[in-house]
């Protein structure tokens, strides 16, 4: 692996590390840490890199590693860049043969992502997409249950994400997160929408399987003296004729990451919550509400997917670096079945791609028309 | 005391007269229990009501008891009859100059709950409505917080209510409860949002001390075969320019009277769930959450509008009855006040009236007008 | 009803009239509501008693009230005082024909408790013990369940029981509450054990079904200065073999009555806990947890002992004062079956009574000997 | 690293790599994975261990590593092997100069614990003990309020640990882990008091600093026909005066790994529970409770043993893996220091060792004795 980004004190590139690290799969083996050439060399150096592969630029990085030999060379390229510095190293990683790994959301521009898409599918290389909460194994069992129709017909989809962290100006006051998360020269058209509210819809997409056909926005600025939408809510329709709401505000004071999501069908209903990852909460229509806990005792009753993607048995809590660290297991597992000319098993495969990237883009793009419109209801078009 | 409705067998009417009985103030004098002349009979019989106060009809009621000696005469009529039954009863009661208990939404339609106001204004008689929800003490609790703007400006309000018990066409399967709740006849314009909506909205706007100025509402008849909504999202703005979500919903399988809201300030958060209502937790943007609870050691901590609705000491729950008890406690304490000649305290006065049924009606308008608007945003006309 | 002791201002007995006056079954017709003269009279007026039936002392009460005709004469008397002026009145009522409701820890002595057994054998009076945590139906879905063996055999009882409001020496900070339950004179041999290690000892037995037959207790007082145990943990034996841990403490800085049980059998486990009553969680060894709640659409599931002791739906909490009035429910409901002839249904007869008074004092008397004992294990002697 | 036992499908083998290799500090670079050649040979060859250091014997390991030159011999040697199989492995590593890190029970008697502390005194070498609850944030936190007295004097505490892995006679349904657990000769004198009780007793002294000084131990073989103690509970006394309970069952059908502790002192109490870990409850006598969360905004409120221990921002939740983490983050940081010749800081020498490993062998011996003891209470001997 070779990471895009991510120098020492930059809170993503250190997660994806650990998560990368985390099953002994995955080696950082070089970095383009940083634009700024003191602080690139000095994060190498705090993580073990070898000085030769310590680059000053992601093209620099790309250039060389192509021409190592293939035993010595990264198998792919981890993008842990501001969303505007996403686009050029995983297109130029692509049409040097590299795999990628990118945060969310995974361009600048809804262009950008479909730019991206044709070039993954010219090339057959793999773009996986960093969508953490999809790495939970409890998501991954709602996922199941609602594809077996353990519910019968969706009708309801609820999902909000609420953060408090910008409540304050703080991107006056020497946040550089909430800097260029607020800038809309890095960030993009979206601010809470771009950054949580992208989660929020794959999230439920994920676990649904259904797509989001129509819906009708309020986005809002509600610190005075910032650029982007900090909060919005937004009505939803989906394909199935199911409706439903998604919030995401960054300034619901005291809030952390408090991610939830519930869906109700004909029979009953699921809940998750990001903070309690380990619990869903299964509540029927005609017989008691029941809590399905992952790593128990009845491991039957849980779905491949839910336990596949677990390290620990029950009552030991796993959490967001274990969700991210499925996401670069499965990755990885499906890299190494390739290499070895193998099929990758529907478990492994079961990770964030290119095509979520782009709808996750044409959610923003959708979201923010849909903001500015004075009709209700504005179609979601891709 | 007198009933109109509320024949043994009908929940509201039941829970009218636990939450009555309670505290020993009120005392069930007579009753048109029943539009069935035997069931009110019985109904009397079994509720130990003495013959020759046991009507068949509310006007056989009202102009009976108006002509006893007022020393045995009722104080107040209390009315538990379908919507479509409220005016007549209510406005007939203010005319022989009784005052009046009421359930919500308080009439059929915004008209009539403006005649009643103007009635309730020539007579200077009361009217008490009963939206328990406002009953509870950490309800109060959080309303004195927003009033002593604890959280600073509020931003946010998110105010929801699920329940699953209309999940199927129980109307047609000898639900009596759903059978005239569904009933466009009986009900009025709306249904979930008339029924539990209702319940939602007052809730913000008691707590925020705000009001609701323009709506986006996206009504659903998710239920095949159904005359009204059986479920709703709504996008709301408030009157000091924050912006919220109201959520009703009676197919939310496997709920039960999951009614729960949010409000964030520029300081923190506040929640309270109806299902664990002696608990209001408090987040804050730069300190731990704390969790206030009802009937505690640190009375002084809490507001004199919670702990005056309290009955017993912390850690011993009350309920859904203690906070109807409260309405009526209040209630039959502003009588007594008045026929002594004294002006209540602040903490008694605090009961829902004839504004907030004017107000309620104004939002089923307002809110149905809004589901069939092509426009995203209608303004709350009362 | 006629009440000895329970004067305004007096927390107990506040709760045992709105317990009594819930269901509109019981009226409060006389008292003896104070030792002192002034407090009795002002007391009464209070509660709207006429002036003649406001007694100043239960000798008076009981004498005056057995003169009368029967249709006037109260039914039965409740006793509220502190435990060292239970056994007179209790005695006087029994001798005098009246039935008895009275306050746990039923007696001073265990000597008392016997007396008052075999005066209740002889007159086939009834008397009512206010163990109120057994009105409860989620404690009553929980002993319908070990009944029919629903965890196959019982192996480990858990039961605890915290308050933390003797973490200061109040007993001399002007506390009264305090002042006579920290009394050796007043409360009897047992502090915390007499007034919750009995509620919690009661509980065990009476969900469980089996009977303490040894224990080893380590009792203490923490407060310096204080005269009785203020806090204790106790090991238990049960008659199957079961073994379990009992804890009661008044020192436990910042609980409110955070009363606990957990009992695991052969094949799963229950808990329930008090201050959020309406739950009762099932854990199963082979499949998911339940959460089992009182009110629910699935009342085919529940056991008819908790479904007649609700009053409300699901969803709408009830609370302490409603396990309480479930108490003077069925109490009430047992006379007026005795009155008519007729036989009350094992729902209506599930109230405690003296066999459990008699067992509560029992259980103070042995947890104080073994906590004076060296030996580990002391017999449970009746 | 090098590890002895946890050949691929040992459930603590692959937890203590995933720990060891979170932080990107470690890597196993040699094992002797199990007894059996075979699997020993597979097990390095899924670990990607070179075959020249894929041993079949932790002495072949022992010799050849202690061969090899300063920069490329491992720096300490896991032992993640039955009871019985610590203390050979790690003395020989500490006579051969390697640093340890080990499971807990440290060894199989206390002798052999004390034998392997007098070397360590004498080699200046490190052991790590992989109490695994000591690991996690929120138990560093309470830790550090107990010692700035944030409660007063501490007068309680309690500590249960509940599993129900073993209700049934699983070791004779070829389940591995459950065969050795439950065989004096493999695990010891105790079965859950050794395996769990151990955890908890920790757990008890390292939050409150104080030691235990009495117990009284009522220990069980619930499940007929096993061999050791599968459960059990203590009565303790602690060095300050303060009283508790111990509570250690693997028959506790339907938990998973339920440990939680609390205590209480003069001004408040605080709680802990292992399966959501990330929280931290602090109740107080005189003001609402608090709910310290780890890696919250208000990082200046917690202590530096708290925060340094987190990898995540708030409310994204950290496990069990992140506490074991950061054992090894913290003893791999003392290696590095002591090779830099650096005096490590408080917060990173906070991990247990070798008088954590004789204590917890003393309560084993303790906790029998007592057992067996017909006497109440017995004296703590090391």
């Amino acid at each position: 692996m070779g990471m895009v980004g991510g120098g020492v004190d930059a809170f993503i590139g250190a997660i994806h590390r650990i998560a990368a690290n985390m099953d002994g799969l995955i080696e950082l083996s070089c970095g383009a840490l940083s634009i700024h050439k003191e602080h690139a060399i000095e994060s190498g150096r705090v993580l073990f890199l070898p000085k030769e592969r310590t680059y000053l630029t992601f093209e620099e990085m790309i250039e060389n590693e192509s021409k190592m030999p293939a035993d010595k060379r990264i198998d792919f390229i981890t993008i842990v860049t501001p969303n505007f510095a996403h686009y050029a190293p995983a297109m130029m990683a692509l049409e040097n043969g590299f795999n990628v790994v990118i945060e969310k959301p995974m361009t600048f521009t809804l262009e950008e992502a479909k730019s991206l898409q044709k070039k993954v599918e010219e090339t057959g290389l793999i773009l996986c997409l960093t969508h953490t909460y999809s790495g939970y194994p409890m998501v991954k069992q709602a996922r199941a249950m609602m594809k077996e129709g353990a519910l019968g017909k969706i009708r309801k989809i609820y999902v909000e994400y609420y953060q408090g962290w910008l409540s304050k100006l703080s991107e006056r006051e020497g946040n550089p997160q909430a800097a260029w998360r607020t800038d809309p020269k890095k960030s993009g058209k979206a601010g809470a929408m771009g950054d949580i509210g992208t989660h929020a819809a794959h999230l439920a997409e994920y676990i649904s399987g259904l797509k989001i056909t129509k819906l009708c926005a309020d986005l809002n600025v509600v610190v005075e003296g910032r650029h982007l939408d900090d909060d919005g809510e937004v009505l939803l329709k989906f394909d199935n004729g199911a409706s439903g709401v998604l919030i995401a505000s960054q300034v619901a004071a005291g809030e952390e990451n408090n991610l939830k999501i519930r869906i109700y069908g004909e029979k009953g209903g699921i809940e998750w919550a990001q903070q309690e990852p380990n619990t869903l909460t299964v509540k029927w229509l005609d017989k008691p509400t029941e809590i399905l806990r992952a790593g128990t005792g009845y491991q039957n009753i849980l779905s491949s997917f839910a336990t596949k993607n677990c390290r620990t048995p029950g009552g030991h809590p796993e959490g967001y670096l274990e969700a991210f660290g499925n996401i670069y297991h499965n990755f990885a597992q499906t890299l190494l079945a390739k290499m070895e000319g193998k099929t990758p098993t529907p478990e492994i495969l079961d990770f964030p791609g290119i095509e979520d990237g782009v709808r996750g883009m044409a959610f923003i793009d959708n979201v923010v028309a849909s903001g500015n419109s004075d009709k209700k209801w504005t179609e979601y078009i891709m």
